[in-house]
């Protein structure tokens, strides 16, 4: 198919090379640098620095209402080391010399204002009046319009309502004008160029529905249907045309979904579009699937083919996530898949209208070219460009072709200027096409040439790829589901499916390779539904513990031997079964702990990283050092497991934080007597079947689940008990603290308590934090698997400024989420851990309710109720100050607490005022306030601009100090370290006068 | 200078062609690849690793007295991972194949026969019959000699004057022959030569008193000179000549001494010579001194001058001790040394008789040259090679100088190992000339040409010595004191009245800056003379401790945030300060513990050393690391100090430890409450002086002596006490953590204690040990500082097959030190630390007299006991078993017990049996129970063929676990970590889906 393209190849080249020769000397006016906006592009494309940092001063000025907040940002963003702020940003100010608060006001002015006309370059208007005024300017100038309103950023169903809003109205006034336009391209009639509707509106469908989310294709594709539907009618009553555009990869399923099913709902209504993008690796595909629907369905589409504008998002994300990049890694590949897809489209252009939105000349023409190769009427293609993007392109486009439309945000300049930020960044990425042409002016030839010929220049010129190293490799965290892939989304029912056909069975304890039961036992329960019992649970007794910690003691001697690296592979075989069994694992905790499949993904991914990690580590630590270099001595240290360990766990992070501990005491050399809590007894069940996978010696590993109240005590004060890990409440904690400290006859190891405690984390919202980003990241922090993590966000500390407009949009969004059993994955979120942590947890929503004012206080639907599950309200009260026991205390579920800050010293203060240190975060565009967090917000896990949740082993290695711990990082460099013991052994190397000298002694040089 | 020798290089290198043309052909027979030596010494030049191997096994080789002992090492020192027993070594057994247990016998039986004859061709015989027997066929063959008694390892008095009886032994059997003899190179009268005497011995001086030490010259030459004295009066008798060998540096002043004193003592007898060695930098100096010695007394004097024999162990011992090298680093520069001191010696020939020692063929041809061109009767210099060594040059010699001497060592093959170790090394190193002579036949004129253009050329093919890196350089120990510099011996006493000149005065407490006095003092006085008042200590009551947490906690809240590389800064310097007046410092532990000025040397060293190793710590670990390489994230692990550490040390090492413990906390950001220990506070009141003089703030250091009994358990209680760091005895320590983990009303912080407790210490004498080394270790590690460390050997497990050699050297040797004030460094044991320690002492003594058999109990004598002094008794028992109170509780004094252990099964079961695991020691010439100890002899710090003490910071990282301690390492790289919270801030860095990307992103490859 390639040799297809490239046998036009003199064709398409000649065609540039006329479309060049028709816009020549001519220059986009972003490139300009007469003007500010030319000078500032042209400082960015020199100096990625300052680039970063303008671009981010961009996003947040709309947030800067005060002359001060204004003044203080240029300072911090521009103001480095050696530099004032740059000449380049005072351009427009008057002459006189900077000095003063009146000058200071002067300049500030001057940039709002450049930076405002920069964005009023890109945008039609604010409002719909300026909207219609500009559309019926560019008509009159020969170009057609397709309008989208700005502010897709919705966080809540009122903002999405107030969206849908923003088109019909919008749409109203266009109505009204709409009668008076003649038509572009056309002598008479009332479709341009003779075929096409005069008014056309673009729609982000995920701005439509605040609730959108991958793993919910179809209750997503439902919510967004249910908004666009309106507007898609009074498109079609104005006899217009609508496009789907296409966002980020995770809504590409549910977006295809709502076209498919606004498309078959108005089947006789032609004017329906979608957009793809030929970045994705998908593209060839997707548009293939959507033609075949078409020609199945007997229903014309219309696709508009983009290259993508999210790509360093897609990129970033899918790093972050562990997931395959879904776009292709050069520029090149994109630009072929690009006029791959055209060339389909225009093959089905029977059935499909095409819309080529590219500013590429090379793109532009190929596309020409085969459309007049294979002979495509001229109303089955059209072109599109963006508004106050590229005009010689689009004046070349419309010499040449006729049919250009004109893409056009418009809307308040806050949202305005996020898009501003892509808009810079597409017109200065290195590889932008758009940039090579006008700014650095690079040879027509390259500019035109086949893509594929591009491709293979810059990976014949690609240094070779680094050998991977031997063994085992760097360590990777594990990637988080992925629900853009169906199977994903499908393993979830079918897992708790199997789970439930075998569910409730009777679970022994298992002590030296042995399953033992007990006459006594606890049934653990689904908490959406107490009448399902998980299963039976035989609780060990003084003597099990004993005798656990007795075959611990014995498998100690020989374990603590086996080289580090070979305790390390078990791990590693650890982890690879919990890999294969991942869906069954999240099976159990969805039922047991009511985790939604996310969380409990995470969970069962979070450890598999500890066993990876840890593995990894010891064989790090495992390696003998040498210290000092002194020739004639040879010393190393190393490192010996303490003993046994007791591991005593939580149930929220039921397998990940079991796993975590254990795996680490395992490692380290040190058997382990495991207890897990009762509410996830099953889950914590889990381990003897992967351990039992990884081939650990019997009596390295005990499961003992038992009643705190019978064995909890004596596990810990057990003489032959050397560490105790735990992690859990700060009640607990301390008391396990205390006990351990008592030497008891016989103890031969001082022992060691590594205790990860409660945390009362709070998200401070800064004045210029992006609300978009702060108030999904709040109420995922506060309500993320029912604020059940000791990682949550209880306290959002907000600054007076912001206050109103962050708790107007946090109130909304809270109120849009919805509520139910966590196995639907529609929910939000679902009940809390078990009937006690129901009972403590509506205890402090009494006391919040009592201490602060209710903002929201939502329960799940009477029927939900009627199940018996163990509901509780998401709960946010105001007015709470740090006197406050709901400000002071743990709660340990759904209830937020919202304080105010005069401004960020006070809210520092807040933020430290509790005796927990474990996370917190802040939102925060203000370079200087997050330094000042970085340093003064003191916190074991501190976020800046993300979720105070979510921690990452390695990446985000987990602990905090104060009561939340003893100062430890899980899944971080020093974790292991407190199951061992360091050794030394020294050897004197000398006999006789003779010391054989090693490389790397301290020799003569 | 060089340049005289230069004009004569003609004459020089014509000769040497002359020299070597008149052996053309011939070659050592060690060299002789037909014979067995000749093999074993090509393979050892060719294969580093056998070569050590092979000289260790030479080394061990006497002490395998049973077949199954031998086959075991000849197994462990040779079998490695692919190849079985070198061929070599098997050379000369039967050819049938090796397997059978007899094969393996008469294996075993070849290769120490062959080992032995390899011996035996350097040994002139192993008794005076046979020695008497080799002369008479060396003179005959027209060759002098001078006798040399093996077995210079003396390790106590008794096995001195066995060494004196043996010299004895030898001039009688000569004494009975020597009037049969007739001269050498002379046709009548009674002299070689017609004017050498026929009778001519060497004794090595260290060898003659087992208590030399460098910092005691005197003591040491006068110990050397009464047991030399009757071997050189019975060499008078017999008109012999007698010559003072030089060893190592360390002896050289005191040989240098004792030759004078015997050069003048007998005047009239000018038969007595010298050695100087031309390695040494000093040689010039040396050979000068000795010279205008001779002249201003008009003593004629003689001078054999070698190149020098201990080149490796200088430069080892100098790198380990971090002194300046003493030895020329390049060969040549020792050639060109020799060739300059031959010079002025042969200047001064009228003065000074020479000996040129030296078998390469271009220092004897410039000898030669030299004393030609100078006119030197040839009765004022003659040439001496080393018996059975480079036969060619000897004879080639003889041929040219006629008159040769051949140095012949005599006695058993025990010793004679040692001395055939240092012969093999000196024929197989790569410098050698011999190597490049006779094995590697270099070119002659490289072998002839002056040395100094031999150096030139050397060090232009040496690579540039790397640039040292900017700012703080690596870290390295402080160097320990060098008693061979006079000034460094001098400084202690000036040191001791300087401070005696103000000793007593009121020591107050120090907080928040400024000193505090208190009613209640603690009068610390000199435990050899309780009279004497050091100093009168102000002691901290409750409100003084109050005062000074408070002062400190204020002070964390500045000090936590200074910079860690600023914080570093201050050590640094604090470290100059100890550097600056270290010998006052060392004064004031001398009397006030007691320390001997070496080992109070050392505890100043260690705490320079604390201080600059945790400074650099503090800079590793402050910079924030990195964690993961995720795009869009910027994850950072960095650290907090804890909070205010309460710092309650011991006075055994009272800078050292108190510095170390202080100075973590400090540069960790944690201020400090310091309690000394009563015996040692002013000691600890050096500390204030110090971090004055480092410019530390106010109120982050507090200087708070204080009775335990009043303050102790108030300063472990206090809420805002974070830290406890302790060192001291298990009982303190363990009540420390219990009362430490109650967390008490307001406190903020879990308390961590890092608590370093006693220990029990053994040493393992393995059957195989080299006992020269063993017996020395044992007595440092047990009585060193009077056995008061936590690191003192109180334990020596001695296998069976060994037990009876080894008690009678450890137990001659321990009645061969000298006891009594530390002050005077003749002493090798001093009182202990108090009136307390001693009654202690004295109990363990006499439960030690109950448990066992006492070996030793030495006490001082009446007019030291009657000063009132805390001694106690020097005491070994034997007869001890685990089961023993003395075998289980520390006693922290000089009391030994002597376990007896049948196999090393049982050796290591003895030292694993205690609460303890602190050090340990092996001495063991085995490879495989070496490797044994070092993964089952179960203590923190365990050496190798080394004393138990004397731990260096960061070489030997210091502690243990059990009872010993929470299994933390100070000086390590874990110390500092548990001062500190970690402490993660991850910034997600993407904004509106626009990421930098970070140059080690782990982004798209």
């Amino acid at each position: 198919m390639s040799t297809e393209i490239h046998s036009l190849d003199p064709k398409i080249i000649a065609r540039g090379r006329e479309f060049f020769a028709s816009i020549s000397g001519e220059s986009p006016s972003v490139f300009n640098k007469g003007w500010w906006t030319g000078k500032v592009m042209d400082w960015a494309m020199k100096n990625e620095d300052f680039k970063v940092q303008m671009f981010r001063f961009v996003d947040v000025l709309p947030y800067l209402n005060t002359s001060e907040s204004l003044s203080r940002h240029i300072e911090e963003y521009f103001s480095g080391d050696d530099s004032n702020i740059p000449d380049v940003l005072k351009w427009g100010a008057t002459k006189t010399k900077i000095g003063g608060g009146l000058v200071a006001k002067v300049l500030n002015k001057t940039i709002r204002s450049n930076i405002e006309t920069m964005a009023r370059q890109f945008i039609i208007g604010q409002t719909s009046k300026e909207a219609v005024k500009g559309i019926k300017k560019l008509r009159k100038d020969g170009f057609t319009f397709v309008l989208d309103l700005l502010g897709e950023a919705t966080v809540s169903e009122v903002e999405s309502q107030a969206y849908v809003d923003g088109y019909l109205e919008v749409l109203d006034a266009i109505h009204k004008e709409v009668g008076k336009w003649k038509p572009v391209g056309a002598s008479s009639g009332d479709m341009d160029w003779g075929h096409a509707p005069m008014v056309n509106v673009a729609v982000k469908p995920s701005a439509f529905y605040s609730q959108s989310k991958p793993v919910d294709v179809d209750g997503t594709a439902q919510g967004m249907m249910e908004r666009i539907e309106p507007i898609y009618r009074k498109v079609m009553e104005m006899g217009g045309f609508m496009c789907i555009d296409m966002e980020s990869l995770k809504y590409k399923e549910a977006t295809v979904e709502l076209y498919k099913r606004l498309r078959t709902k108005y089947a006789d209504y032609p004017h329906l579009g979608i957009v793809y993008q030929a970045y994705l690796r998908s593209v060839d595909e997707d548009v293939r699937d959507l033609i075949d629907w078409a020609r199945e369905k007997e229903l014309p589409v219309s696709i508009r083919l983009v290259k993508g504008a999210y790509w360093d998002f897609e990129t970033v994300i899918a790093k972050q996530n562990g997931w395959p990049i879904p776009v292709w890694v050069n520029k090149p590949e994109s630009d072929m898949a690009f006029e791959r897809a055209s060339k389909t489209i225009l093959e089905n252009s029977d059935i499909c209208h095409y819309a080529c939105a590219s500013h590429n000349i090379r793109s532009i023409s190929s596309v020409m070219e085969i459309a007049t190769e294979l002979g495509v009427p001229e109303d089955r293609y059209e072109f599109q460009v963006l508004y106050g993007m590229a005009e010689p392109v689009r004046k070349g486009l419309k010499n040449v072709a006729k049919r250009v439309r004109l893409y056009c945000p418009y809307g308040d300049l806050l949202p305005g200027m996020a898009y501003l930020v892509r808009r810079l960044l597409e017109n200065t990425a290195n590889e932008s096409f758009l940039k090579q042409t006008f700014a650095d002016e690079a040879d027509m030839d390259r500019l035109l040439e086949n893509p594929e010929d591009t491709l293979r220049r810059q990976l014949e010129n690609k240094p070779a790829p680094k050998l991977k190293a031997e063994g085992i490799g760097k360590f990777s965290n594990h990637p988080f589901a992925d629900f853009t892939i169906p199977e994903e989304r499908d393993a979830y029912p079918a897992a708790i499916e199997r789970f439930r056909s075998n569910i409730g069975r009777k679970v022994p304890l298992f002590i030296n390779g042995k399953e033992v039961e007990t006459s006594d036992t606890l049934d653990s329960y689904n908490p959406a539904n107490p009448n399902e019992v998980i299963g039976s649970v035989c609780q060990a007794g003084i003597s099990e513990v004993d005798q656990a910690v007795e075959v611990a003691s014995e498998a100690y001697l020989s374990w603590r031997d086996v080289p580090p690296k070979e305790r390390a592979e078990v791990l590693l075989k650890a982890a690879q079964y919990l890999k294969d069994n991942i869906y069954d694992l999240c099976a159990v905790q969805i039922l047991e702990v009511g985790k939604q499949w996310d969380q409990a993904q995470a969970d069962v991914a979070e450890a598999i990283d500890f066993l990876e990690y840890y593995a990894r580590e010891m064989i790090r630590l495992g390696d003998p050092r040498r210290m000092g270099n002194a020739p004639g001595e040879m010393s190393h240290l190393f490192y010996q497991g303490k003993g046994v360990a007791a591991v005593i766990a939580p149930w929220n992070f039921p397998l990940a934080i079991s796993v975590g501990m254990v795996s680490a005491a395992i490692v380290a050399g040190c058997p382990v007597v495991y207890k897990p809590s009762g509410i996830s007894s099953v889950v914590g069940n889990g381990l003897v079947d992967m351990w039992k996978a990884a081939g650990l010696p019997d009596g390295v590993f005990n499961y003992c689940p038992g009643r705190g109240s019978v064995m909890g005590d004596h596990l810990v004060d057990h003489p032959d008990v050397s560490i105790i890990a735990f992690t859990g409440s700060m009640e607990v904690g301390l008391r396990i603290q205390e006990r351990a400290a008592v030497v008891q006859p016989g103890q031969q190891q001082c022992k060691k308590v590594i205790a990860e405690m409660g945390g009362k984390n709070a998200i401070i919202i800064d004045d210029d934090a992006d609300l978009d980003e702060a108030v999904i990241g709040v109420l995922y922090s506060a309500f993320g698997f029912q604020g059940q993590k000791c990682s949550a966000c209880s306290r959002v500390i907000v600054l007076d400024s912001i206050y109103d407009r962050f708790i107007k949009r946090l109130t909304e969004a809270a109120e849009s989420v919805k509520l139910g059993p966590s196995e639907n994955p529609a929910n939000y979120m679902g009940p809390v851990a078990d009937r006690a942590a129901q009972e403590n947890v509506l205890r402090y929503v009494k006391i919040a309710e009592e201490e602060g004012t209710v903002l929201v206080k939502r329960e799940v639907s009477d029927d939900l109720k009627a199940t018996g599950g163990c509901y509780v309200p998401m709960t946010i009260v105001e007015g709470i100050t740090k006197e406050h026991r709901i400000a002071q205390e743990e709660v340990f579920g759904p209830v937020l607490s919202v304080m105010r800050a005069k401004d960020m010293d006070e809210a520092l203060d807040i933020a430290n005022s509790t005796r927990f240190a474990l996370t917190g975060a802040i939102y925060s565009r203000s370079p200087a306030n997050l330094e000042r967090a970085y340093k003064e917000f003191r916190v074991g896990n501190l976020y800046l601009n993300k979720p105070s949740v979510g921690a990452l082993v390695e990446r985000h290695a987990f602990g905090g100090f104060k009561m939340s711990g003893v100062g430890s990082k899980s899944g971080g460099p020093d974790y292991l370290l407190q199951f061992l013991d360091p050794r030394l052994v020294c050897e004197n190397t000398m006999r006789r006068g003779f010391a054989p000298i090693e490389d790397d002694d301290d020799w003569l040089n």
